[in-house]
């Protein structure tokens, strides 16, 4: 598997749909569209040249523990000393402590590209950024002056010490403990699972953010804090000192993701210090939430952007069978299998998710970077809350589609992609998790409905298909796109009726809430893709109006976008029909019913 | 992962809906209601005592080849002699031969027990029957006198050698050579891939049926031949005798059923014997292709059986936060999962799917027994129409059903769901390859449209709507499903006339052939899941009106229905929507314009 990341696509979005070059302009960070390109190119390299050809090894070798010591894949610890010394680890990271600042509308990109080369090569640095935003807004000046360098540098990672056994979904339920000492500093004891990157021979210090409860700690989610807990306490010279006690009692056998160390880690009563105020821990984990779901979000999107990658170079060189409408290459034993219209029919979906994706992606960076950088405070919080709205829906959906799109990429491959060597079932399996963590999908779109529907009435989200609205408007008298710009607008109909629905039934019947809400949250995405599809359409008819040189490039984003309207939009009809069938049909059923 | 086999829903299909007892009268094989139920109980206790226990193990240590041999994992070859000793592997075998002639209703629900207990298990035994098929139809008397009986109980397992490297599902670009010998026997030679049970431990002797080319054979599909090429050539005696010149190249390393061995078969001029007629040998594979078939799509329900009983066994276990309607469990730390609406969506899903399907595979398997069983010819003839129709949508939709169910069950884990121990995502893994072999899904739904519906103007396709039609209409007048039945009625009539549509669009231009195929197929399978869950619901009121001691049962049985047609049915309209959306947007696209 070779991956080469799809820097065409990405400028296209960036530049001509998203005004990258403005965006930063505005945002006062100094990068102009050659400087975005000039990094993103290189990231491109590192990612094919450096990350990618480590990933299928890591699958076979994957992560081993031995005397509480764990050694990642061959070719990890150098690809990221790498990734520190060339400085894609501090990319955005704060300037004040190092950082280079970058906005999310340019690092998703980079950060999208890692996801697509290797997820586990990804999973360490991954979650060092989100350890950074929390200590950065959260912690103590002692703090962030001992860890918070080495952290955005990426000499030092970070992890999220969540988990217990008995508390994932639910953190009320958590019992690791943390005890205050004398001199301010706190002994924490307890047992923590599926700690991402928890031990590795990566990176000189490893820095837990571990969630605990102080000895008078209200029961519940009220009573839980967050503490710093270093593998190694920093030296006062900067530098790994005392050894913590704490330790990686085991590491996971999982299904996918190998090359990532998923651990058990156990704290002895180990030196930690309180991150943000007493019983504010959730508070503070949620100031990383959104960062570490867009994050898992662009895992999907990598994933899926890889497994396309791979099915069409395979669906162009496989000869087999000859083509319905007669014979396509006289000079071969068959036909290349990309002239099949069922090979075709999953290669465009695949393409046709993935560039709509990427598109949501950058809609959404460009939000959160908004969040903290648009000029006033009123700028500010409406960024909040669309990136609110929105994070949610990229999350769940994106990681969705990338196991979708993985499955289809076995699946051109027949046989043969059940086999380990061509690398297709390793995106199946690595792209699982994506699903299942930081929240799993279900939870996503509970949050969806709850949070951010409930949440304001419906108001957020009434704004939101207002602006896709007056994009399908403004594109209904070209000829060009007025059917595409009809068929949006219909969705887009259809979507405030439903929305008005859904809030009434779930004000009605709080089990309705949780009875729509992955098909609604399903629902809403694939009409946002539609309402993206027909701006890259718009887009691309201007170039071509302009008499672009790149005609077919704009030719085939024409293409895809009658393609996803025609044939993967009609998704959201199953969607719709099936959340309104309500509640009572899944709350019926007795609970000892169901073995029957 | 322990497995117990659903006996109590296998019974309503067998005899509540199908009348088992009565079919096997007619067929006169002297199987009444106890019998049957005797036997599914001894099967139940081998799958769920005997061949469970073995699976988890079997993917941590997979198959192994040393020397030439192939070791299977630990306990397999003591199984497979218990199944052998125990006359499990004769189930289905021909009476003349030693087998014990169950009919496919019966032999069915066993098999999916050992799909659920084990796929890597039952792929050894599942191509030795697809083999007998062959050579009880085909095979001189001399090679039936020689290998059938061993064949039939068991003792020598069966091969199928079809794929090559360059022919997958294009057989016309095989390329094994059979030189005829003045004895009357052939020397075959060349490189077979994928071959399931190839070389492994638990059989005295292996009997592959090869498709080679003879010298004068004429090009493509019409030049090939069937032969029987054994590891072991049988000795006067009956026992196996001299080692023929064939041999395991290498194992493949596999997504999944890693305990099943996956061989490369070099065939270095050993000896064989033509089965059928030269260049017929197409034909003859045709023989066992709808039993393979319908075994594959057994492999997908048994699979999703395994499946939901796992989610079931957690979501009832597992606590994590509390209903939205508030507390259920007040004694405990929190509710158990199953009290949330979208955990039960997914169980729901589970449950609706996998018992909608094990009617249909009932349904499927009578005709199966009435092709050679029924009375008249005209009767046998109207049983291999209808059962050609549904072979295709049996072994493509249960096998997607199967990957989806068992994706759910990861999911209900939520990240537990992802670690091999639980077993879960072990299911996936294995149930990947079911949507691959014996013709991938997509050549499944090309069969179905081209053959099936194209072939005789979907005339059969018209007389099994005419049937379900007229089961909506008995139940019409019952007020406790007239709703039912009306929302059945309303899709039987929009699958007619899709039907014609998708007829006269495929006539047009034969590209929509392949650009229908698939979502007309999975439409299809849900609207006739429909007809199946309405007989399902009018059984579950018979009995309650009768007064049934089982009434929570058949209350299980109606608000299955219920969600079915509310919550699953509604898929039917994406497909539908999908597939008016034609070919052209899949076509229109340049081949070197998908890179972009």
């Amino acid at each position: 598997m070779s991956y080469q990341a799809p820097l065409r696509d990405m400028r296209f979005v960036l530049h001509e749909l998203f005004d990258a070059a403005g965006h930063c302009e505005r945002l006062g960070n100094g990068l102009d569209r050659e400087l975005i390109d000039g990094v993103l190119e290189e990231a491109a390299v590192f990612a094919a040249g450096e990350v990618a050809p480590l990933n299928r090894n890591s699958d076979e070798e994957g992560c081993h523990l031995e005397n509480g010591q764990v050694s990642t894949p061959k070719g990890f610890a150098e690809a990221y000393r790498q990734y520190v010394d060339n400085g894609w680890a501090s990319m955005t990271g704060p300037v004040e402590h190092g950082g280079q600042g970058f906005p999310q509308l340019v690092a998703f990109a980079f950060h999208e590209m890692l996801m697509g080369a290797s997820l586990s090569f990804r999973v360490y640095s991954g979650l060092t950024e989100g350890a950074v935003l929390a200590l950065h807004k959260h912690g103590s000046e002692t703090l962030k002056q001992q860890y918070l360098g080495k952290l955005v540098s990426g000499q030092w990672t970070g992890t999220m010490c969540l988990t217990e056994p008995q508390a994932g979904t639910d953190l009320a339920l958590l019992r690791t403990r943390a005890e205050p000492q004398a001199d301010g500093s706190y002994r924490v004891s307890g047992s923590k699972i599926f700690i991402s990157g928890g031990e590795q021979d990566i990176s000189e210090n490893i820095v837990h953010l571990v969630l605990a409860r102080l000895p008078d700690a209200p029961a519940g989610v009220k009573g839980i804090s967050l503490l710093l807990v270093p593998k190694f306490i920093a030296a006062a010279d900067g530098t790994p000192g005392e050894r913590n006690t704490l330790s990686c009692g085991a590491i996971e056998h999982k299904m996918g993701i190998k090359g990532a160390s998923t651990c058990v880690m156990n704290f002895d009563g180990a030196t930690g210090w309180l991150v943000g105020e007493a019983n504010q821990g959730l508070a503070c984990m949620f100031t990383m939430m959104n960062d570490a779901r867009f994050q898992v979000g662009l895992q999907g999107l990598g994933i899926g952007e890889a497994a396309f990658q791979g099915a069409l170079r395979y669906a162009r060189e496989r000869l087999q069978s000859r083509g319905l409408a007669g014979v396509q290459a006289p000079d071969k034993a068959a036909d290349p299998i990309i002239v099949h219209p069922d090979v075709r029919r999953m290669l465009l979906t695949q393409k046709a998710l993935v560039e709509g994706s990427r598109m949501l992606a950058a809609y959404t960076a460009r939000q959160l970077d908004l969040v903290h950088g648009a000029e006033s405070a009123e700028a500010r919080k409406a960024a909040g809350k669309r990136a609110a709205l929105l994070i949610p829906i990229v999350k769940a959906f994106f990681t969705d589609m990338g196991q979708e799109v993985a499955s289809h990429g076995v699946q051109v491959y027949g046989g043969h992609g059940f086999i380990r060597e061509w690398g297709m079932e390793q995106l199946m399996r690595d792209s699982r998790i994506t699903q299942l963590y930081e929240g799993t999908n279900g939870i996503q779109a509970l949050d969806y409905i709850r949070r951010k529907l409930l949440g304001d009435g419906g108001a957020e989200l009434s704004a939101l298909q207002a602006e896709f609205s007056q994009l399908c408007d403004a594109e209904a008298d070209r000829r060009a796109l007025a059917q595409m710009a009809s068929v949006v607008q219909a969705r887009l109909g259809e979507w405030r009726e439903l929305s008005t629905e859904v809030i009434a039934a779930c004000q009605r019947d709080p089990q309705e809430i949780g009875a729509t809400s992955v098909d609604f949250l399903q629902y809403s995405a694939y009409v946002l893709l539609a309402g993206f599809w027909l701006q890259a359409a718009a887009r691309a008819q201007d170039a071509l109006e302009a008499g672009s040189g790149e005609a077919a490039f704009y030719q085939a984003k024409l293409h895809s976008a009658e393609f996803y309207l025609r044939r993967v939009l009609p998704r959201a009809s199953a969607h719709r029909e099936a959340l309104l069938g309500g509640a009572q049909c899944l709350m019926a059923m007795d609970e000892d019913s169901f073995a029957f």
